[in-house]
């Protein structure tokens, strides 16, 4: 499916994406599911989680301020997903920061049948078994491209790295992704809100193949560009709501998607 | 009392408006009931939601994200209101979705005395036993009229199904309410928003009147007009600020409520 | 250290912030963590907030959403500050309006070594063992001054009481700060904020010095004057991003901090 069909199959059917998320941005995550086309719930309970997803066409798993309940809820999402053959998409928010976060990113990989991980360079080498420098959620150091085709490699999974350039590999092809602003790393919440996209594109399609994991990316940092090319924009504040904006309109004209840079960096 | 007084007595009085409610929308709930003329107070803990409920004019419980510890809560927050004879506002998120979800407004409905419950038509199709498709917490169909009656009768209830027109209705009498943009339909939140601007009106008046909550949601619609009418807004990430922008314009200057466009649909 | 210096050396380390806070404005406050020129991490998990605490340059304990469980992460978190002698800030918000927030602010208070706490004058009022009025977690009364240096004395600790003008007091030399803006007021989480850049600013110096309290208000007050200048701005809802560009701007620019407008009012 071309890139611009996805996008034209997300608003037309506007699926739903179920997200187990963080409270730091789960309303900008919720906002770009919405701009992008799809429809986003949010639902943690134990309780419904597992009636949530059974109604959802992808599920993003986020981190970013989990406890021990919420990587329950997670596991039980994730396996009913897996059940009906629904995506699931996981972004290791903060892995090498504490134990918990690294753990509870392995224990989700081994446990759930993962589509696509999303997540910076640092979180994704710690995953590969690198050497990464994390502080908190912030990746200070790693290269992106050994980490994705590492993670991949040792999950067996669609790994994207996110970084000034996003590298996106199953182990064998890798992908680069150039578009995007330095300002997207300047406002909280932008690696959420790319993995969100990558639930969006994944609802309608091949969730595990790079192809659409790098879509997805270079929707949203072509989203980021426009955003910052507009000149009322005078830093992180008024960049946010550009940007959401900015992705609304890219997905009322998906043809603007000619402007992704996806490189192929390894044939495999 | 007249609309505008309802809305002057608010900046006036600055009551306190209690909110259990989701971590989504928390942020745009508070500043919208900031932005209205009262003053927003979250707090779900057991140990000390009846302390703040005891200090309120209005409870709203909206549940967005709940578990079961928050309905507990809920419960709790919602029987010192009725004690003290505050309104409770209902925000049924998702009813039709879950079971939880259902089950938990039904609960709340038949527990607590909820003086106005405000949901999307779907939501609200659901209370009422009738036939509606939710996805996650979006309405994709029912007839909101329809809808408003049915649910306020089967729980002798003052409630709005919102959409493109808002019904309100007691069962008896029903109000339409043709204020609104359909940028609003694209920001996450502005079915909260509204609830919690019924939250804001009944705690200086009548809670559970049509036109209490009918001239709550005018007043809502009417700052949507006002925002979309902006010409820097260039879609949804851009309304919202200007939202609360129009939203504590009108506050400041209520006498252009006369612009609600509330009719009576059936005088009971 | 000079405030410029001080400034200059946030965006120079980028030291982790680790914030405890509420889901009202967490957003709110990890962007303008950000924007000041520190890494802002949120942690509550009881499993996880000793290692994250273990990994920041500055702890902040806001009480804005508490429950039992994260008074209890809390209070683990600050022993690991205490340990590695990290600065912790308290924001006790809500101190006066229910007793679960005043004797939680209490109790860090005691069990904690905390080198400041940030409070509006009604919360500090309250911990000062003053008369206050407090509705919600909104101060309606207090003498900012006297409750700074009343709470001061009586916890051994430099504390700030915000409002028109913020006092600042190790119970000692008293400084006043006169930055800021009134817009400031009508926007939810100003509070939560301005106690986030005086944890970044504590992040790189001596925090429990009235002076760097007193300076870190004056920068997030001057952030707010320049904010409420630009001419786009139409209300509370669009000074919010112009603040945290202001913010941006300023920790771009540290030399702007010469409008800082600090008085001491009492040398001690």
């Amino acid at each position: 499916m071309r890139l611009e069909e996805a996008l034209r199959r997300i608003g037309g059917e506007r699926p739903l994406v179920h997200h187990v998320t963080n409270y730091v941005t789960a309303n900008l995550v919720a906002n770009v599911t919405l701009a992008t086309g799809a429809l986003p719930v949010m639902a943690h309970a134990r309780e419904e989680v597992e009636g949530m997803a059974g109604l959802a066409s992808a599920l993003v798993l986020n981190i970013g301020t989990l406890d021990g309940g919420q990587v329950e809820a997670m596991i039980l999402a994730g396996r009913r997903a897996n059940e009906r053959g629904v995506p699931v998409v996981l972004d290791p928010v903060g892995a090498g920061a504490t134990s918990l976060r690294t753990k509870t990113a392995e224990r989700l990989l081994s446990e759930l049948e993962v589509s696509a991980v999303c997540g910076n360079a640092g979180e994704v080498a710690t995953l590969a078994g690198l050497s990464s420098e994390m502080r908190g959620v912030e990746s200070l150091s790693g290269d992106a491209r050994e980490a994705a085709e590492g993670a991949a490699r040792a999950f067996g999974v669609t790994v994207a790295a996110t970084g000034e350039v996003d590298y996106v590999s199953d182990g064998t092809r890798t992908l680069a992704v150039e578009n995007g602003h330095a300002l997207m790393g300047r406002m909280v919440g932008s690696g959420c809100a790319s993995t969100a996209v990558v639930g969006c594109f994944s609802a309608v399609g091949a969730g595990g193949d790079p192809e659409t994991v790098a879509g997805a990316l270079a929707c949203f940092g072509l989203a980021g560009e426009a955003a910052a090319g507009v000149p009322e924009v005078g830093g992180p504040g008024t960049f946010e709501p550009r940007l959401l904006d900015a992705l609304a309109a890219l997905a009322g004209d998906p043809d603007r998607l000619a402007g992704a840079r996806i490189r192929v960096v390894d044939r495999g």
